[in-house]
């Protein structure tokens, strides 16, 4: 293998959306690059699978108007979109009390509702005060920063719906409990979403289409115009950085380079030794940057059932581990396919169970929201993110309390020749699909702009 | 080496004072034990270091009357104990306005001074709710959990001078900043170190004595019981679980034992690849506990000159960078020595400037507490914990808002044929000397008694 003997301008390390973009962009500009893979496919948080023979996103798989980058490389690729299904009623269970609605904005309590629509102006008027790239440097940085999500709610609403819903939320966008994550990095996930509507919307929202044949198929076809300089099955084990060359040890070889890009979440870069230490700010973050906790699940049926019944198939709750359920069955109905997450505590509770409890409890959910006839499933898939050896959990990496203010700088800062991306390092729609391409393409301008 | 062909009963991983006492506990019970130790040395966070030919404590030092499995293991290894130099008045910088005291009670405004000692009452009440061993089900952990110290304190503490005293407290128990340590972690730490008079205190608390000659010959001498099983320079890359064995990859062999212990800190143990994944729990919990960001500070002068002005050499700050002082002095007074720490977000920043920035930083400070005559040192000597490649800071571990209610129960929960040690790991004194040695004791018999 000729790769063993050559000196590359550039190492990518990571072929999922972020590596790939890196590598493409910088091979465009006449840049020798070679790519290091842990596992032995492309993509990481996007990953395909199977269900009653219909080929499924056990990952990442909706995009929205607002995602420009992920739209224009999937156009590029001949990668085609479609609507996601919402058609009738939509349901949402609050503790235990089932209701429909017509549109995707929950049925609450008057007062809570109200509640919730000034929280979002609130939101949008304070997500307006943070810098795009500095959002720790914001007026009220520390104030916001030193508190969870859970002090921020239980101190600024009042009804319990209003509460209970926002919770909720929470554990959607991150996949981890309010009290876990940072009031500054809510407002920073609601800034670069466009909005908390826009975030968990459908129609005009993050989730209002995906891709036909699915999502995965972007970087698989992006891989294909690398034409062999990714390397498969080689975790990066150490990084030595020199006067001027980089050097990359796996367990089978190792590489030079001139300069180097990591693009593997934070809790995974922090797993890498490297030979000359990083800044004390950079460790700091890779030892504060949790990937948040999800099980992904596909449940197959004879038929979309719900939808004769002017159903949806969308369900949110806050009190079932299968907390929220999208309708994911093929356009011509030949089969009814619901999709969805558990999340947060539900999901490390879950994953402890194992797969068949697992599903006997998506079953059990899915009937409480659907009723009797989603008792009977054809198939059940799920992919618990938690366990992933290459991702360690998923959506996205979240910041505790007091970590943005101190730490936060560093998350896009050069160390040396070592550059930073992957979804986490971008400054619109981190922790989505066209996060990854965003920092791919920032990254890779930081290098052919660098020196030396 | 006959090691590498031989099989061990048991590996510990880790040489430092919690894995030292697991193998030499295992060998007195006739077990086969390996120790590998990624450093060249023994001691882990305790680590000699030299100032005008003084050996001193780089690393962990002082012990107090409550830490009985240290002070009998030093007891047994011949090393004795010598009080902290606490004669005179003690020096409290607050908002820049420096006072003088007679105790270690620092001189507050009226009200405050009420209000911390009415704080300190209820924090000894909420306490004692913790179960020992589950701090985590205590009746009202989630609530406490919830939140940051930070946002406790915005909602409890009335007074400004109160607040910034339990915000410097912070810093100083978990080197970490309000912000980012959850309300119950810190209860839990104050469970553990018997009360905050303790935890902070010199005579009767856990600054009392230091041993003479330093603590740092405590893994010293308990290595030399160890007659050779501690093998140096073998950071663990790999453990896998088999039926009945476990077997250990280091970049020079690997090893197989039928259990292993590992006794590193949390987030130097999420490094190592699990080749059969652990259980959600302890994997989500290597992600979420953070070390603390400290370096410890010598500052040597011709002789302790604040002796003479009646000073006992302690000083203490909340807005100083060296923000905590005590006398170091040896007890000939042929040298002034004093000893200290920057910490939390001052220690992030003073790393980054480098260690000729840190002693103006330092001796400035100094000069501030004790006058011009501190401006004129013999010698400086640092010790930045934050860059050291296998503690990864100091001096402990903390747990952010919402992490011990959803991972917590997994911190000593053996997974499989791998059992957890080392000081984060101990029910009390967890972060001290006093804890690593617990910690060891609690996990040696674990194995004892384990099947198989």
């Amino acid at each position: 293998m000729d790769h063993l003997n050559s000196t590359w301008d550039v190492i990518v390390v990571g072929a999922g959306l972020a590596g790939l973009k890196t590598a493409i962009e910088l091979s465009a500009a006449g840049r020798k690059v070679l790519v290091l893979e842990a596992r032995d496919r492309v993509g990481g948080r996007s990953k395909p699978g199977e269900i009653c023979g219909q080929v499924i996103d056990l990952g990442g798989q909706w995009v929205g108007p607002g995602q420009k980058s992920l739209l224009k490389q999937a156009e590029e690729l001949g990668v085609k979109t479609y609507s996601q299904y919402i058609r009738g009623k939509a349901l949402m269970r609050l503790d235990g009390k089932l209701t429909e609605s017509r549109t995707t904005i929950p049925k609450l309590p008057l007062f809570s509702l109200l509640e919730v629509g000034l929280l979002e102006q609130r939101w949008k008027r304070e997500s307006r005060t943070l810098p795009t790239d500095a959002p720790w440097s914001a007026p009220r940085a520390r104030e916001w920063d030193a508190q969870s999500v859970e002090s921020w709610i239980l101190k600024n609403v009042r009804t319990h719906a209003a509460r209970e819903l926002l919770r909720a939320i929470t554990r959607t966008l991150f996949c981890a409990e309010a009290s876990q994550v940072s009031y500054l990095c809510l407002l920073e996930f609601m800034r670069q979403a466009h909005g908390l509507e826009v975030a968990t919307g459908v129609e005009g929202g993050a989730q209002q289409d995906k891709f036909v044949g699915g999502a995965w198929q972007i970087p698989r076809r992006m891989a294909e115009r690398l034409c062999g300089s990714i390397i498969f099955d080689s975790p990066v084990q150490e990084i030595e950085q020199h006067e001027d060359h980089v050097r990359v040890t796996t367990p089978e070889a190792r590489y030079t380079a001139r300069r180097l890009v990591m693009t593997v979440p934070p809790a995974l870069a922090a797993q890498v030794h490297y030979a000359r230490p990083l800044s004390t700010r950079r460790l700091g973050l890779l030892q504060r940057m949790p990937m948040g906790s999800v099980i992904k699940i596909h449940v197959a049926y004879e038929s979309p059932f719900w939808r004769r019944r002017g159903l949806s198939g969308m369900a949110f709750s806050n009190d079932l581990h299968f907390s929220a359920v999208f309708d994911q069955s093929p356009p011509d109905e030949s089969l009814g396919i619901l999709v969805g997450f558990m999340d947060a505590a539900h999901a490390v509770e879950m994953s402890a169970h194992g797969e068949e409890a697992r599903r006997t409890q998506a079953v059990s959910d899915l009937v409480k929201y659907f009723g009797a006839e989603a008792a009977q499933p054809l198939a059940y898939v799920d992919q618990d993110w938690t366990q992933d050896r290459w991702s360690l959990g998923g959506y996205v990496a979240h910041m505790p309390p007091g970590v943005m203010t101190t730490y936060g700088s560093a998350l896009r800062e050069p160390c040396g020749r070592i550059h930073w991306a992957g979804s986490e390092t971008a400054n619109e729609w981190a922790g989505y699909l066209d996060g990854a391409l965003q920092s791919g393409i920032r990254a890779s301008g930081e290098v052919l702009l660098a020196q030396g």
